[in-house]
Parts: structure tokens; sequence; C-alpha cells
């Protein structure tokens, strides 16, 4: 079957109801066939998890020429994995993750579900690309950026990335000035100190509540860090090779002290 | 107060009955004072996921001179955060994770708990290794690593590791020959296509069961992989730094077509 438009595959970790998913979608519909797959709940923070009991469900919410949408039970990476596994007979042209509610800028990368599902595409030989905004509202502004979503997703479309990388987009959120441009950067140096404070749950039994600070320990203007604090959008090429390749001369006395054991 | 005794901190993803955590319990007994925080249950593939819910609890279960052990409701990743952000006022000097039901090699680092956990600890500027055994098995045969786990964990706790570096410590599981050493080598390129099947759920619902095969396309002999196939113990230092740094000046394309916008 001749396929004239491209297949995009949508995803997200905010949940399939989050504002951030809809502009992406609204900002892909003139660009190809569209496959939504998003979570039925906010699965923030659930990095590269998956499901590996038989739960997994999706569900076709929604459907229009050219367009469906499910909603699935499961990670930001089941999406992915069960949208060209089991619903799609053909494999995406693209798979953009997003908006999401918060930046992934940084070692907030690691965390990330929505950049887990493009890191996911990405292994699997798809061009893919994460979009953040840097705003955690649930009600935030994603309107100003309209013109750089569909400028880059066009790019990749027609140029294709890589094989084995995929873009990490970071955009500032709105301001009084304009974006100053986009810069390529890479991942700041950063961590979150996290501080545990006790709680009630629902069962009226003690537990921990997760709180903290982020905690930037990077002075380079090269990050997506810096790009972010200077109202730049951000793009890392992103991998999964986890490999510090320059420390493997430095690691190699390992391989003597098993010899000398 | 003084410490005579580094502090090492032990976890898992398996959960705090399996028998690769018990191995390394004993394992690190006599090299220091012990904190173990391990899962309730199996939390395997659950990546670098965290939990933000106020649900986290930590439970001591057992306790001796230089030796606690809770177990943790939470991910891999949340047992380190709780362990040193809420029940220690002592930094660990080392945490190790494992002894993994199963390999960590290749890409399957990425889906890992237990290499998330040490990748956690490493973003806190700690020492931090990850072992795994290539075996499945829930009563998987240990016995053969146990003078390599202590060789690499007391060279660690001497020398340390470089600023940002964990590692990655896969083991063969046991044959009739013993180990032809060990290799420190890359991440292999591989992915898992997944095979979905349907089921049914507790209530009788239809739901998908993952299931799937490993597709090996690395042919490199430099990688943890080749050296798992060949009898050798491999070792991946590993950062968590995802930037495609090669890549950096082709991707600055997308700085042109922002200007051009």
């Amino acid at each position: 079957m001749e396929h004239n438009k491209p297949l995009i595959l949508i995803t997200n970790d905010d949940g399939y109801q989050a504002k951030g998913l809809r502009k992406l979608i609204s900002l892909m519909r003139p660009l190809g066939e569209l496959l939504v797959i998003s979570t039925d709940r906010v699965m923030s923070a659930k990095g590269h998890s998956i499901t590996t009991t038989p739960t997994l469900t999706a569900t076709l919410i929604d459907h229009a020429p050219d367009y469906k949408e499910y909603v699935c039970n499961g990670t930001p990476v089941d999406c992915v994995k069960v949208a060209y596994q089991w619903i799609s007979d053909r494999m995406p042209d693209l798979v953009v993750s997003g908006i999401n509610h918060g930046s992934n800028a940084s070692t907030n990368v690691i965390y990330s579900g929505t950049m887990a599902a493009a890191i996911e595409a990405c292994m699997d030989g798809i061009n893919a690309i994460g979009f953040s905004l840097d705003c955690y509202d649930l009600d935030a502004d994603f309107d100003h950026l309209d013109p750089y979503i569909t400028v880059i997703t066009k790019d990749v479309l027609e140029h294709g990335l890589p094989d084995g990388v995929c873009l990490n987009v970071n955009f500032p959120k709105r301001s009084e000035e304009p974006f100053r441009g986009l810069k390529v950067c890479r991942q700041a140096k950063a961590k979150w100190i996290e501080v545990y404070s006790e709680c009630l749950n629902e069962k009226g039994g003690t537990c921990l509540k997760l709180g903290g600070k982020f905690v930037y320990e990077d002075h380079g203007d090269d990050t997506d860090y810096y790009a972010l604090q200077n109202n730049y959008i951000s793009l890392v090429p992103t991998h999964f090779d986890l490999t510090a390749t320059q420390y493997l001369p430095e690691m190699r006395r390992f391989e003597h002290i098993i010899e000398e054991k």
C-alpha cells in the first residue's frame, strides 16, 4: 500500500488531556497522518520504565481521516512500543513526544518519560524529537512555540537525523522578549538534591513526600541550561550509548587486577 | 563522628528476597558498614523511574552491628535517594547494586533499575557499581563471581572512579570453563523487538502481554555483549551525559533554519 503522507506517532508523559499534547497534535495535523498514543494518567519521571506484567491496554478514543488516537495504561515507552509493534502495521516516519510541561534540559532528561519515548524510537531506528517547555504550569502558554516546532519537525521529516541520534528540544517559557534564536548544546551537569518530608498516606500511615531543589553545577555557555536561562531554544543531539568513552583507557586497570588475582 | 569503615549502600531491582542481593550483601559484609535498602517487590525494567506521589515508605527489617537493612515500596532510584537523603546522616562511600538476575549489557542498561540506581548515585558524586549475571534464573548460581566482585569493589573503595563515571559490570553465567578474564568495553548496539500477544487480565478483560527477542546489531569485538558471549567479564565505564557529542557540528543546521524562519 502506498502512503502519500508520512506517519507521525505522537506521545507524551503528562497524560492524554495535557494541554502540551493537544498543542503538539494541532501542530502535526498538517504534516502527516497521525497516530496518537498517550498515557491515561500523568507519567512524569517514569524514565525508561516498561510494563512487563500482562496488564497493558490501548483503547481507541478518537479517529478521523488520517487520524487515530489511543490511550494506553502503561508508560510513555510502552506507548511507543505498543504503537508500532501492536497497533500499526506501518512503522512511523517520525515520533514526536511532548510538549512536556516542564524542562527536560540538563540531567532532567534521565528521569523524563517524554524523552524516554523519543529515545526508545531512536533505538528502533526511527527519527524522534522530544519537545519540552520550561514551565510546569498545567495551563502553560504554548502558542509562542508554534512556528519553531513546525520548522524543526519539517526539517527532520525532510532530511532525517543521524542513525542513533534523537533531539531533545527545550523552549524557554513566554517572556516579553522573543526568543534570541536556537542553540545546539550539550547536556548541562546538574543534579537534584531531594528533601523528603513525612506525611500521611490515604490510610493514615506515615510516608515520605518528595521535594527537592535543582542544583546547577556547570558554568559552560554551551549547555542547554545556559541556553534556556538566556532565552534561547536549546537543542541537544541525544543518544543512548552510555559508554564514558574517554575513560576506557583509564579503566583498563581493572583488566590487570583480574589477571593478577 | 569518626568512621573507621567505609559506608557501603546496597540496593537492587529484583526485590529484597532475591538471591543475587543476598550474595552481594554477604560479599560486602567484610568490606564496610552496610546500609541495605532494596525494593519490596520485583522492579526490573523500571529504568530511572521515581515516585513523585506521597506514598513512599522505608521500613527497617533487620539490623546488627555495622548493618542496617530496609525495604522500600518505591523504585531502585527511590531506594538510593531515600537512603542518603532521608535515612542516613552520612553519605555512602560506595553504592553497589545487584547482583542482577539477568544481563544489563548492551542497551539493556537503558531499561535496568539496577543500573539506574548506580547511575543515580553517580549523579550525586558517589562511587557506584552495578553487578549483573547473564542468567535470569531466580535460583541462579552466583558463587563463581565471589572473588571478582570482591577485587573490583576493593579497587574502587581504594582508588575511586572518575567524577561522573560508574561501572556496569556483567558476568557470564557459570560454564565448565573459568572466565577468560575481564574486558573493558563499550556498550553494544542492539535492540529488543517486542512481540505482544493478547491475554486476559485478572478481571477477564483483554490486555497485552510483552514478549520479545533481543536483536544484536553490532559486530565489534570491543563490546560488552561480545565479551559475555566469549566468557569474559565485561566492564563498561558508564556516564549520564546523553549528548551525542560527535554530532554537535552537524546539528548546527537547526540554528540556521531558525534564523531564516
